[in-house]
């Protein structure tokens, strides 16, 4: 829901990216009076031009309009910057700002050619579509593998609204996802800056569908001011952290293939460092996730992931190790208890896993899903 | 092929471990003169008891017998050292020699319940089946999801001979796997110790199925020197190399549900280090593995996963990456070069990817397999 604060006007349309013919275009422009922004960007070394672009975009906390693509990554693509930078081109001379001030996000497949003839095209489409009811047509042009789009929203006087995408290679640092979250609060760049940071660490930087980092995530944040309300800073941030949460769980109910989503939250650590190193070593353990699409709970596969974490890393002893599986405490002290078969894995789709490690109070939750028959079929034929 | 150096008997029984009824004991004896030995063992912080107990009593150098059980991995067992201890010491009574001076090995499903009872039965059964044509019994009895045993063997004037399994959570550290390798060569302790170090490194440590590393993983390596033949060290490593490349080739051509060999390997790296962590990111990505399963050249996944590697441990420029897929150069100098219907994965089991960093001259490799369906199979329903 973009266009839930006030100053922002969105479209979606089909600028003929997509095979299927689908959407694959969005626009969101900021009408101000203010033009504050801040980004998060994938960790990956090889990226997508547009991530490339859009990181010097970004740079001076200050952005006028978003536009997206699906269909198409625009990595390593000969060309490919040039490209990116048309678009952005395009979208400035059609709402008068300067290029530096348009971020470009692009999702869909790698390495496929691209030319700038197409993206051009959309924006030009785009453009006299703008409109404050438009959230809902951009949040189904960024959809790729997606089955439904991914809207959040957040009030307290000023409001927040945000929109996503992701579905597959979502991981460790961050998704596979687009993000652009809107705010009509006045914030300066600074703040926009650390509320976004903290906001994504604690969100989509917890979710992890297949442990495969992307070349393209992107989280961008534009304030509008047009509410005229300068928050308590504590306040925004838990609005912002709340929208980003709700979009992130949304990312895991709508991930490729899954029939799981998985809460694995690591309990009793020395440190929240460890508690979340243990929880990603499980999030990540092909052989656990398989056992949840069987609706086993096959805790040892879940001890001998977490026994790969080093020390250092995560101090525990394995003798002291605790698993609770939907609410079934199946190992206690490192040993089996024997009461394996009273787990119920199959009534729902949220299956809970928490491990406790015996050394502190620290803790940390990963989100993730089972690894199903239907996401090897969906990333088996993806590009042929 | 166990009992192809002089000095070694082995059997195979069925203990009565697994549900299937098929044999899950085997046994193996160094009848002299020397009684040499030398261990490596998973780094995994969670391990089985007899990973615990073999530890110990590799760690004087010496042991008589080594006593391998499938259908029960014996990790987080209530009671499992004792059980573990019972095994060894009926080996001992048996064989008249020390209960440290046998290695236990079992493999299995992790955190079912085990008593000492089939395991001391089945070493009952065993002894008197010790035969020096008893290696291929024994290397059925150690399989688990392998549809087939796995051996191997050297010739030098002495001798060597090894058995493993392994096909399932097999990871970054050392395959789950369990082998025994004999020798009927002349060595001590410390050149068993050393050669073995230098031959899993090479071998073991380079095939990765499914990232998962085990509690159970144990390469033991037994010394008779019965043939009288002291061999230069460097001939022995060579040797021993060679059979330990052979069992991993194998277990590879063996892995849980796959329906592709994958070689991975990293050229042009300033280091081996940084090579060895690009492939294994590669090797680690399920989407790459899906996209081989599905015969699709998906370089785009391939780089995305070396983009995940920090550049202090490989250092290369995402734009000098070039990939080579079954000898089809699909990217060169960071781009697509268009090539990539060129690529034919569908006509062989085994696929090759070169992955060229353009920043040196090392170079180092990974085997996986594909992540298919069979696989999702095989690891949903294994303990149900």
């Amino acid at each position: 829901m973009i266009t839930y604060p006030q100053g922002f006007r969105a479209s979606g349309v089909t600028a003929g990216l997509k095979a299927s013919g689908k959407p694959d275009m969005a626009l969101v422009v900021n009408d101000g009076p203010d033009h504050v922004a801040a980004g998060v960007f994938t960790t990956n070394r090889v990226v997508a031009w547009p991530v490339t672009w859009s990181r010097q975009a970004v740079a001076d906390g200050r952005l006028a309009a978003v536009v997206l693509n699906s269909g198409n990554a625009n990595v390593a693509t000969p060309g490919g910057m040039a490209i990116t930078e048309a678009t952005a081109r395009a979208v400035a001379a059609a709402l008068s700002c300067e290029p530096r001030d348009v971020g470009v996000c692009s999702t869909g497949v790698i390495g496929t050619m691209l030319t700038a003839d197409p993206l051009v095209a959309g924006v030009e489409m785009a453009v006299p579509l703008l409109s404050s009811e438009g959230s809902s047509a951009a949040a189904e042009a960024i959809m790729t593998t997606d089955t439904r789009k991914k809207e959040a929203t957040f009030e307290a006087g000023f409001r927040i609204g945000g929109m996503a995408k992701g579905a597959g290679m979502i991981a460790p640092g961050m998704a596979t996802m687009l993000c652009v979250i809107t705010t009509d609060a006045v914030i300066d760049a600074d703040e926009a800056n650390e509320a976004l940071a903290a906001a994504t660490s604690h969100t989509f930087n917890r979710i992890d569908v297949d442990g495969c980092m992307s070349t393209n995530d992107t989280v961008l944040l534009l304030a509008s001011g047009a509410s005229g309300i300068a928050p308590d800073p504590a306040v925004f941030r838990e609005g912002l952290t709340a929208v980003c949460a709700d979009l992130a769980r949304q990312m895991i109910a709508d991930a490729e293939g899954a029939s799981h989503d998985i809460l694995i939250t690591v309990t009793n650590s020395a440190t929240e460092a460890g508690a979340l190193a243990v929880a990603r070593a499980v999030a990540q353990s092909n052989l656990f996730k398989c056992a949840v699409f069987g609706n086993d709970p096959n805790w040892g596969r879940i001890i001998s992931a977490a026994g790969t974490v080093p020390e250092a890393v995560a101090p525990f002893d394995p003798a002291d190790l605790a698993v609770i599986i939907n609410g079934v405490a199946v190992a206690e002290h490192g040993v089996d208890t024997g009461r394996r078969d009273e787990v119920d894995m199959a009534a729902n789709r949220e299956v809970t896993v928490e491990i406790q490690l015996g050394s502190g109070n620290e803790s940390a939750h990963i989100w993730t899903n089972d690894l199903t028959y239907d996401y090897v079929t969906e990333n088996s034929a993806y590009t042929t």
